[in-house]
């Protein structure tokens, strides 16, 4: 039997700039211990801006989403534009920055938040297809502009300093539930599973509890 | 009781050009699991090059060893040369190309290999010490070339490939043990464990039965 197929969106390698390392990685782990393809996918776009993740400060270098994207996938990373809904059972959306600033304008604090085309017409066709979808840390908010009014229910955790994204969430038509990052958030009804990680998470392990739960829905549901 | 502290030996950000980032996110996660504090460590030095992951070519530009590591380290990373041996429990070289590139000339094939001189100055220490060491990947060949004569039992797998890396680890006066990606070597007289990960793994779920089994060696010793 051929291995299910669930996309792992990415976007670029690093918390500051790009897509969460950790969380993108343990992704990976969970997916392929449950004997599932992993499809990773970044959109072929140059990066917000570039960060010194040793002294937190943007940097005037330039570098391509894809290209950077190819650290954390060994190379194998297909350009987002040009995968189908048809090609995939389920797809993930992990955390980091890069959701906020490469995948989407969230970052910019302006609203309504416009969100990648090619990601928006992928998850809106999964989601009309009734395949999972699920999403780590700030990637929920980038999910709830790209499916407006669907009425589903997200986290992005429970930190006091993060209510203006969750109501954010609230003004696309979509809900949120507060929650610790050793939980999921389960939509059975629209097939969408969300965590926290790094939004509150204490550390790795703590977030990867969250991560394992998230895998495993999906996995189940494809 | 203070947790346990164990080094993380950093090299980059991406397998072709630094540390391999499934392998380092990895030992993160193990040891934050086994409720150890990794302390991640990386030289203040540039890369020998920068390699585009998607393409597998080099590219022109310049980037900072301890820079691309705190994207792994999510910006917590420490200059290898101000640690001392006796500031950590235990440490562990993951693999990635950098290992062999940044931490080591290694990957120019070139007798003997040099190595980066504080982290030979750390591992000889921890090693005079009877402090666990661990390495995955490339990198028991960097720890051979740093510990030369010491009889140590180390592998890199079991790859026809890799046979002439495998004479090299013993023409430093150490032995080499072929291995699968989901096992260990232990060297319990020295207190060296190693695993051959992605030289020989075909996924990181595989890879990731040989990380756990070393970390949790590591802490057993620690």
């Amino acid at each position: 039997m051929a291995k299910k197929q669930v996309g792992v969106v990415l976007s670029g390698c690093g918390v500051y700039d790009g897509a969460e390392i950790h969380e993108a990685t343990l992704v990976l782990y969970f997916l392929d211990r449950a004997g599932v393809q992993a499809v990773c996918l970044a959109p072929d776009v140059s990066q917000h801006h570039v960060v010194n993740h040793l002294t937190g400060q943007p940097s005037d270098e330039v570098r391509q989403v894809l290209v950077e994207s190819a650290r954390i996938a060994r190379g194998a990373v297909r350009d987002l534009a040009t995968v189908q809904a048809d090609q995939l059972d389920a797809v993930i959306l992990p955390g980091g920055f890069g959701a906020a600033k490469n995948l989407s304008n969230l970052a910019l604090g302006v609203a309504p938040v416009l969100v990648n085309p090619a990601l928006v017409g992928l998850l809106q066709a999964m989601h009309a297809a009734g395949k999972p979808i699920g999403a780590t840390c700030i990637a929920p908010a980038v999910l709830a502009a790209a499916l407006p009014g669907r009425d589903l229910l997200l986290t992005i955790g429970n930190d006091p300093g993060d209510a203006e994204t969750a109501k954010g969430i609230v003004a696309t038509g979509n809900r949120h539930q507060e929650s610790t990052a050793d939980t999921i958030v389960v939509d059975a009804a629209h097939k969408v599973v969300t965590t926290a990680a790094y939004m509150c998470a204490a550390g790795i392990a703590e977030m990867g509890v969250g991560i394992e739960k998230l895998v495993q829905q999906i996995v189940a549901w494809s």
